[in-house]
């Protein structure tokens, strides 16, 4: 996640949004941000979008804000967030130049293998600006129980990065997800643990019969 | 931790058990087992191994099992699972030519600084010969809330090995202390992960003000 600090009504884009991580941030955030679905072909954006108004439309959901779909690029333009929600392998088309990130496979159990700069979050920071911060965050996350706008649902989003104000940013966004509570996670160097829970977790929910397992700090 | 199995009532060596996570768990075992206290010098095992036997008798449990304090030697020898518990930098003094493990550095943050094996138990298997079975544990558990045996404390023990039947034996003593449930975490490979969740817990306890911070997963 990459972002220019300060604004209380945002816009976000979720790039890849159209899967069910990007949907369940888009359903929560849309009642206070103008949400910009991006996808690789639009068409798929603006279907996605529809699903997800008729959705808040549905839950009774006062809609302050907007839901709109877009080409990942279209979506990014003048965002005042941008998140990567893309599957791992399929960053590349998100930015221009990347290999393969947030890098995991699967043999007998889930495996993480980070690129050689420790992290797919350090990995991208290294190909981006110096004044564009990414932030690593929300790995953890059951993304079912995120969309399924549950109450009763609570989970802790670790939060690492170095730039302060857009840590901030990250933890504040957090924290307006109801089910959601922001722990701040350190430098973006922590990625390389916080990534490896993706993994871990996919091996617990397979090897103990978990369903969409997160993560509390007691 | 080392173990060989299938015994209903074992004899478990706690070497390096004058700590507060060997207390937590010679507390919770030894209701049910006989634990063996190691420690460098064997009187510091014994005086450990008399102010645990005090706390139970002040907790007012039947104590069918037994404490006491050896050098780290003999209270390893005829042991049924031996359990490491020493500080990562003191492993040299019980496996007599280890270098340092479970690696963890601070300048600002803690850092989780792994050795060329891939973490402390795959460098502690490459050690040993191969009919002991290390099953990495208990790496995220607040030791304190372990000691208190409150009740209303209940984290998650990922659990990790190799050996099938070591790792049913720690998942079963796992579960005869009430406030942990065991989980599965894999292949002996996952500690790679599973150990750097301690420098990031202590990462999110200096940064959130959590006061010895556990892990749910829920």
């Amino acid at each position: 996640m990459c972002c220019v600090p300060d604004l209380n009504y945002m816009k976000i884009a979720i790039l890849g949004g159209t899967g069910d991580i990007g949907e369940g941030f888009a359903l929560n955030w849309a009642e206070r941000h103008k949400i910009r679905i991006g996808s690789r072909k639009s068409e798929k954006a603006e279907g996605a979008s529809d699903r997800y108004n008729d959705t808040l439309t549905l839950a009774n959901q006062e809609l302050k804000g907007e839901i709109r779909g877009f080409d990942n690029r279209t979506a990014a333009e003048g965002s005042d967030v941008i998140m990567l929600t893309v599957p791992h392998e399929h960053v590349s088309g998100v930015i221009d130049t990347v290999r393969p990130v947030l890098p995991m496979s699967k043999k007998e159990y889930f495996e993480y293998t980070p690129p050689a700069q420790g992290s797919a979050a350090e990995e991208i920071q290294a190909m981006l600006p110096d004044d564009l911060h990414v932030i690593a965050a929300y790995h953890t996350i059951a993304s079912k129980r995120l969309c399924s706008l549950d109450p009763a649902f609570r989970c802790d989003v670790l939060v690492c990065g170095d730039d302060r104000q857009s840590k901030d940013l990250v933890i504040d966004l957090t924290n307006e997800v109801d089910c959601l509570r922001p722990l701040d996670a350190g430098p973006l160097a922590a990625a390389r643990t916080i990534e490896s829970l993706t993994p871990m977790l996919l091996n617990l929910a397979m090897l103990n019969r978990l369903k969409d397992p997160s993560i509390k700090i007691l």
